[in-house]
């Protein structure tokens, strides 16, 4: 609603944030507070904005320590001491649009009647707006301005019966694509949309349970991996088990797991569906190599997300690989930016290229996707400066065409250079020589399936979950 | 609900705090809200936990400032820039019982519907509990402990009418003891409860509106003193003017100004009820020599809260008015507590006897109540070692024996030393050679009454709104 | 030499910063840093800009905590805990020309050789500059602005010796007004200078040593006053007990004590050469009554510094004391300056008149000293418009008109209401119906002795120690 | 001496603290604190402790900005804004012996008579501790513990003459590995020790000059390189151009840039002695390869600093590189330790193996060096964890086995692994199935020169610069 700590600031106004996150819980483990921190270490690509975790000390109460920053800005290590409890729910947040919001930091931790919930949630829901205005006319009063709000008052609308069934009630009115996991002091449950857009998995360490976005928290928390939560699957932990149930009917609905997911968003030592997000990633590269040859001294990825790409159209197009350009590590969120006369400064602050590499050489130029084309123009800009040759880009996903309202934040329609644009044109606007995309059928098939099994809305416009006409605003 | 800032903290427990606070308003001028920040200067004695102003910036938006500390902590000047807007509320509190609460700060910001209100509010609730749990069982979730976010509950839930017929909807249901200054964006009201039992005025500035706790807050700001707001009246004020209007029936209800803001809590610059809070006080040290004489060779007062009633005793009994003790003023809220071996070096930073006026001599101590007497009893324990002969501890009130239900923070019924000693048990518990109070009689008839216009129930248990049980427990 | 940690700042110029501290030492007290924070409480008026603590953790070591602003903001209970040391010095410290700097801040804490030094200085020394240009020359590198760092560089340049043996031959270089408490690993060292300008005594705790700026820091720790340290004397304290010598030839100086310490700087329940300071500021009053009598129906003090001399007047005088002004609190150093359009506002915020008091009334407003006039001038503007009749102001000391050189800070001459002005037009300028002074002989008889005993510079321009001309610049 | 700001801390003990830093200055450019900023930015892998930048905002004044931690988090918006200055130097820090200090951020900002000059300094001399010794009982007092106070004094000392002129008397007292950049109000002086252990080379940027300890930067901020500052040389630029000198006489010393900034310090995209460092390093993989041969499935190098190498050996060696680990790029310096019984889980924080590419596979695992040999153990128990066959441990320099005095940080040679064990006590200790080094020769002989071209102390003991013994201590 308002910032309580940071000067003056305005209140709430309905805005729709597009927010990507990671979600991490524990049940039944001694270190549960300390394993969802490191958890939420292994999430943090997820999101940089906000983090938090809520732990339950004991059978009445909840403990919330959220942030700003990075886990790692977030956290000390006085908090971490001396945390008895035996469950936790851990989250890190990131929107790029309006401005961030120290309430809309995650876990949310709300009182229904008697009970404490902390509630950690990636995705959007598609009608959140009009759900928001019914319960504001039924008198609920919001302190946030995030979707997961909404969940909690539906939950809370419930007349009575178990937490299970005020979230099953309150997710059976909702729509969009959704990982969520909600830690109350009797239970853990952590449910997907019926579609399965986000991802969310199972593991078990030392008796107990944990729940991540991505595989490689598990990892990092050294959990054995069980299964991923089935799309429509509310499962449900507590002292005597576990036990699933699904949202409505269960197998009927099509399955819609983000392809994005694997073309950018997950980490490269992530499982999802069974498959590895570095090779999968590498498979594109490949068929991009097979798709769209080209005669080159070198290839290079733009580090570091597009590595596993470059490295496979590389093998494949057998040109060698190498270290084009450099990445600076320590320019993050914060860096401030140049004056105008300095613009190019800021620019080659974080990528350097590497003239010995490149000079009066033919390169190939990898990147995962092309959003607003910026970087792109940038890189080539840099490139030639160093003295490249023929610069060839080469995106290792279809042309992103239209935004998404499923929790990935993406620029609006008019700043997609790809919306209304060729390749051809895009390439004369970033100023390669040749430009060329991977296909959504490419791609889908680098990912194991067909296009069918994915979520590819924003490359081809189909939303498995009508939008509603509210976003379009 | 939660800390978000300092570290883990545990989540919100239904409490009932009982809280001092002070409130401000302005309507229609264009310093509203620099107005309002010199005007909670102005009423830092009612409370120094926390402090906030919210703003009206435009017809849509309120911009809202708050935290932890005194009035000079929680602004710094940049805050104070710029802000354009015509119309404040700004409100100071302190709570005693239960962990200070950053959620609790106030003004409280809540959106009704499409609608921003900020409620600035001073005194408590007697049913806020039975309330809450009404609201809870239907639905609402609360961000605070605070009484003031009932109100706002009620008034979200009433379907449809102005922000005026909300509000005394609202306040048609609950009971208790305050002074409340509403803003929205449309309109400042100004409530008191149908006793009156805590103050608010109202002053005219350059063409605008001011609305206090106090009168001093309206001589600090230069505005003229209008009158004090009538006990069950909703002044409401809009662009077009002042109205004014009742809750319930208007002149059936006993009034009940708390006395013990002309003996204790009030600034001595302040009037009530139209009269100087100073002479009433000094008033009281006059009845107080006329009914508790006693042979000595100087008077002193427990600076600063008791000045008044000892310069009056001093000039009634004809005995010399003398400084005894000196206060550090810098010794505050934050002073850091002594080990046990120490102990009685706290004691002494705080106050200070000179030796040159008390040795020897036989001293009367004027001071304005005994609430647990640790603080009476060090005082003269601190005289005896400078050399003072006989103490005579004159109370310029009567024995507190009651919790108040209404807004002053009181010890426990078991804290209270007077709850089950007689003044003499009493002297012999702080080591005096004598020990009297003023009469409840006396006290009202130095502030210009007699008991019936006044509630007393600290001294006599007589509460004009039955706290119903839910404060016993 | 520069702000470390605050923004960027100018690195250091030469300035020459007028400062009122108060310092404060303790040797051989199991609790010497707790008593030291204590002592530091009771000596704050002489400070509020910074404040430090140094302790002796053993043989070797010394452990330093300084920051600015009050001692209750610089330390929290972290730091006070499981502090070992049987030693400590601190500091408080104030500066009104010039921007407040952290590197000036105290003790200065240096390593001379193998040893480390920590030294707490009140006063000024008016040959810092050529000595800290020699110094400089020869090669040293100074770390801050303060007169106490030559000292330090004076001692550090001593081939050889004792560290007694180093500071005599470094104070046997410095001119001016000062009281000096320096902490080696071996021993405490408390210095005034040859005149006695700066205040400095001695007490004794639990078998250890107390040194302080004024003895209301001592009946604070609870300490037995033993005696002040003499004018030039170094007290010299170790573990094999007190020793004592004198700079220079002992009698033959001129002693001097800074009278204003009486008229305003010490607080009123210590005692300065055996007299207490609350009552000879009742005697200013008494004499300033009886040189400057006039009819008026009430006599109020500017709180707090003139109530002492108020209420000698009111006694004197036989007209009734009453509190005609009230002061708020919580108006600080961090008051936020109004707008220009509110700038009347911003004196309201620090005084109310009482009008139900003045009103109507002749009132004589008593002063303890008038600098640049601009207070006194406003109280009469509030004191009119509460609707005083007469205004009489008689001020308890004499007409400042010359700066001081030796530790307090005073307006420049060009700033001196008095410094050119008779009395009667200081009253036209300050808009009084009368304006009387009390004669520096009266100020000197009220301390009890005559102008020979005391510095009186800032009255007379008779400076014990010449300032060099370097402070003229 | 002693930490000003947070909370007690030691003073000063003398410590020899091996740093690792940056330094960078601009000389005649309107943006100068601006183009520090980002070349800071460029050089923040030479120390991530603290950073400060000095620019010259006048004639006489420089300021001065500087904090612990990194660039991003010392530096805001506001610190950039505004600043007029033509002249400029910065400073990374990183120290890892010793606790990290306040008081030792550069640029050190010294007043040496009535200039002011800012030091910002990488390296370490050899005979710092006799030299501040001397100083000290010549009458010096110093404010931190670094080296490079020793310089400032010593320049202090020189009686008179111009600034060069005092740099060079001081320099000619020192020996060590050095580069150095010094700003005065009329010139900016950069420096080589005599042996050029330490990189510094020097570039153009409209008319202006920039000096930076590695060419990425100079590529960072546009600039174009022009040459190395030789070893010995004192460059000298001040408005009317750059001269040059010599420490001593030229040619007749052995050169001996540190061989550890090609192995693993410098960056990759920097060229040191016109070699770029990603080739020389991708060169001694192939070396590697060529020399230590082994049958596997695939090759993998240790993230980030080793990818080179790795890529160089797998290219030669034709065995498939792929990605075996990858590293968490938010795990950096705050991290919080687990727990004992967690400790597994903080090293999987920071790196996770890809399972899918290595499980039963035969691994080559290149990495740059072996310290302490704790991260390579635990590497590998990661990787068998994953379910990894054979695992070959390829390190692309010698064992390192001696303490280097000249800037670099290194353990304790008892903590060195390789000290006093052959490679297969090392190989056995760290559980890999075979471990092969790589020769001094051939690191040198990749870096272009043979072992006499460089310091290779690190490796066979042979000091350019004896350490005098007292680091021996």
């Amino acid at each position: 609603m308002m910032e309580l700590t940071d000067g003056w600031s305005g209140l709430l106004r309905r805005s729709t944030l597009s927010e990507e996150c990671g979600v991490f819980g524990v049940w039944g483990h001694p270190d549960a507070g300390l394993l969802t921190h490191y958890g939420l270490y292994a999430l943090q690509h997820r999101g940089q904005e906000s983090a938090g975790i809520a732990v339950r000390v004991d059978e009445q109460d909840l403990r919330l320590r959220s942030g700003m920053g990075l886990v790692s800005e977030v956290f000390d290590p006085e908090d971490m001491k001396n945390l008895g409890g035996r469950a936790a729910v851990g989250h890190v947040r990131y929107s790029t649009t309006g401005e961030p919001s120290m309430r809309n930091a995650q876990p949310l931790c709300v009182r229904l009647q008697s009970t404490l919930w902390a509630l950690a949630h990636n995705g959007n829901l598609v009608n959140a707006g009009s759900l928001r205005s019914r319960l504001e006319e039924e008198g609920s009063i919001f302190q946030t301005t995030s979707d997961t709000e909404v969940i909690a008052h539906l939950a809370a609308r419930v007349g009575s019966g178990t937490a299970r069934h005020r979230l099953e009630t309150a997710l059976g009115q909702i729509r969009g694509g959704y990982a969520l996991v909600v830690l109350t002091p009797d239970e853990l449950m952590c449910v997907r949309d019926p579609h399965g857009i986000r991802p969310l998995c199972l593991g078990r360490l030392d008796g107990g349970w944990v729940a991540a976005s991505e595989s490689c928290a598990l990892d990092t928390v050294g959990a054995e991996f069980v299964r991923e939560v089935e799309p429509g699957e509310i499962v449900h932990i507590d002292d005597s088990g576990m036990t699933s149930s699904f949202l409505g009917q269960r197998p009927s609905r099509r399955a819609g797991l983000c392809i994005f997911e694997y073309i950018y968003f997950a980490r490269p030592d992530s499982n999802l569906a069974g498959l590895n997000v570095h090779q999968v990633r590498k498979q594109m590269g490949r068929y991009l190599a097979v798709d769209s040859s080209v005669q080159a001294d070198v290839v290079s990825g733009v580090p570091d997300s597009s590595l596993s790409a470059a490295s496979g159209y590389a093998e494949q197009a057998q040109i060698p690989y190498e270290m084009g350009l450099v990445r600076n590590r320590y320019v993050g969120r914060t860096f401030i930016q140049p004056q105008d006369s300095l613009r190019q400064l800021g620019v080659k602050l974080k990528f350097n290229p590497l003239r010995k590499v490149v000079q009066d050489r033919s390169v190939v130029l990898v990147d995962d996707s092309i959003v607003r084309g910026t970087t792109c123009r940038t890189l080539i800009g840099l490139l030639r400066t160093a003295g490249a040759g023929e610069i060839h880009i080469r995106i290792s996903s279809p042309p992103y065409q239209y935004p998404c309202y499923y929790g990935i934040d993406t620029s609006r329609p008019g700043e997609l250079i790809a919306a209304d644009r060729s390749a051809d044109e895009v390439r004369d606007l970033i100023g390669a020589d040749s430009l060329s995309y991977l296909s959504v059928d490419r791609v889908a098939q680098a990912a194991g399936g067909d296009v069918a099994d994915f979520c590819t809305a924003c490359f081809d416009g189909e939303y498995i979950v009508p939008p509603q006409g509210e976003h379009d605003a």
